[in-house]
């Protein structure tokens, strides 16, 4: 049983929003280090990791540990109805999720809680040669300027340059990042690198740029990419997606 | 024949445009008492009755009573083209409503009257056990919560207290509202009452909170509600929906 | 070969956009006198042209004369992704138009040339009973006026008057511009004269209002309409609709 109350609910509305781009129905684990969700989305191709800090809510109190299942849709829809100057409360009855909304009325929404089909998920662990971090935002401009052209964005990674690239024959796109530039807040690169991923789901994963100022690039030559969105104190968000196999 | 002339539309325009969610051909009569209209909707379902009264024009001049039936698509179409500085003014020859509008040049939009095939109604007189007058955009807000989650709203008063509650086996809303609340104007519950109505006619009934500060919500156990949206020496506007039958 | 540069992007966006309207791929003339394109939509009844002059850029330098034929909506695309502060550079190189927008990161989106299929339009000259100079803004509105009822509108001058009616038997619309109006800048009706034309083509026209403060209606009876918008030392856009021929 758990009381979770929040007096600023946009960080759940970012991070819920952001989950609901990848899947229907989550299961959440909420114990005294936090609430925690591993997903991965229907067609296996990225998982999601979030945490959700104690310290991100108003008041967190968790007698033992939980884990729900609800479907997202529902809880977005309650979660919109919060106003200015309104307090939100998570609460757990027998079969029920309660979101408790009070301002000068006191409103009730009820979510059914859904049986965990799931199977636990367990974060991989990767091994990365280039680590970028960067400016949130322009990370997801960066991202619609490839979406433009094509469906899949390369990355490249030279001495002291990121390229991102999409499109070939028509259209095409290229971004150049340099050692030096504002945007950029530090840039690893161990050995050059390259790899081809699917444009649609960092997309989706983009979104997160919402909550957090900047994000971690993580890739290795067709390799896993790991997105690390984190607003400190708060929660961290976490995209791991596969590589495509494409030919070059 | 008459001479109606605004030289603020905003009424009009919210007006008009609720009635424009109940009924597509609407017969207004124009006396020397203003502007009215007592409508059912197709399914007859639900009563809209409309006052605008002379204090809300510029100018209003009736030589002798009118009435008029329109469609008010292309009466509200006329309507949007009116700016801020610009005048209007209705008048009526032969065939036609005379919509013109002037500022730097003038426009003239005629509309085409309608037969009038509708019988008179009348409003019916209800005696109700609950009268609650609240904000109206709340109350707009308030079913808005209540359509997320069902079709039907059952609103429910007693001592003290009324509650809106929506949905059941699945996603329910429950919405409390207390004597003392900052959103109450008033509060007078004879006896405990409780009804259900359609939500989707409550949500049409509510735009009207657009041109009204407060709403009083009247309704008796498994009895019609009526909504009055009153704006001070300009308009009234009315709603009477019958109840919903359901097991409870 | 050409470099085109410019640090303000608006001008070029709204002409751009408003050419998509007619035609799908255009073919520029970019010369030492400025960018040029005159083409005909697909249906053969309106022609549009363009000229935007080398001071609308921030850098012009041309070397020999080109004609480059590319798809508009790629072009669009490209630059809706400047942002402010970023500067766009247009160059030419073997089957490419390359757009570089230049910020803390560089981007370069390439876009194909396509054959040029067209045949050289040439401009016809006209003799024009009726000019009238407005504002540009106001004459979009009574277009979007006149699309409310109908899908042609009438043009009628008589002498210190023009006229705009739109629909018939049903709804109508009448507009009334007189010498002496604000938004007028000159009115010269060398002879009345009466014509109708599709609104449908006029509304696209009317988007160029966007760039252009005032906007020169040339018309006579039964006769082409010539729009000219023009930004001063920037650039001009002109259309050419052919009348319709409808029983009056």
């Amino acid at each position: 049983m758990f009381t979770l109350k929040l007096n600023d609910t946009k960080l759940l509305n970012n991070t819920i929003g952001t989950i609901a781009e990848f899947i229907t129905d989550a299961t959440f684990n909420i114990t005294n280090e936090g609430l925690k969700l591993v997903a991965m989305d229907p067609a296996n191709i990225s998982m999601v990791i979030l945490t959700i800090l104690p310290s991100a809510f108003t008041e967190y109190q968790v007698n033992e540990p939980s884990k729900i299942t609800i479907n997202l849709d529902g809880f977005r829809q309650a979660l919109r109805r919060v106003r200015a100057g309104e307090s939100l409360t998570l609460t757990h009855s027998s079969n029920k999720l309660n979101v408790t909304i009070k301002g000068s009325s006191t409103k009730r929404f009820s979510i059914p809680l859904l049986e965990d089909e799931q199977v636990e998920r367990k974060v991989p662990e990767l091994d990365f040669k280039v680590t970028i971090e960067m400016d949130s935002k322009e990370f997801r401009d960066f991202i619609d300027d490839a979406s433009i052209v094509s469906d899949a964005v390369a990355l490249k990674a030279a001495e002291n340059l990121l390229l991102l690239t999409a499109g070939d024959t028509g259209r095409k796109v290229d971004i150049e990042l340099k050692q030096g530039s504002d945007i950029l807040v530090s840039m690893n690169i161990k050995e050059p690198a390259s790899s081809i991923y699917s444009v649609e789901y960092m997309k989706k994963m983009a979104k997160a740029a919402s909550f957090a100022d900047s994000v971690k690039v993580n890739f290795s030559s067709d390799y896993p990419l790991r997105l690390d969105f984190k607003a400190l104190n708060q929660a961290q968000m976490s995209f791991i997606l596969a590589p495509r196999i494409e030919n070059k």
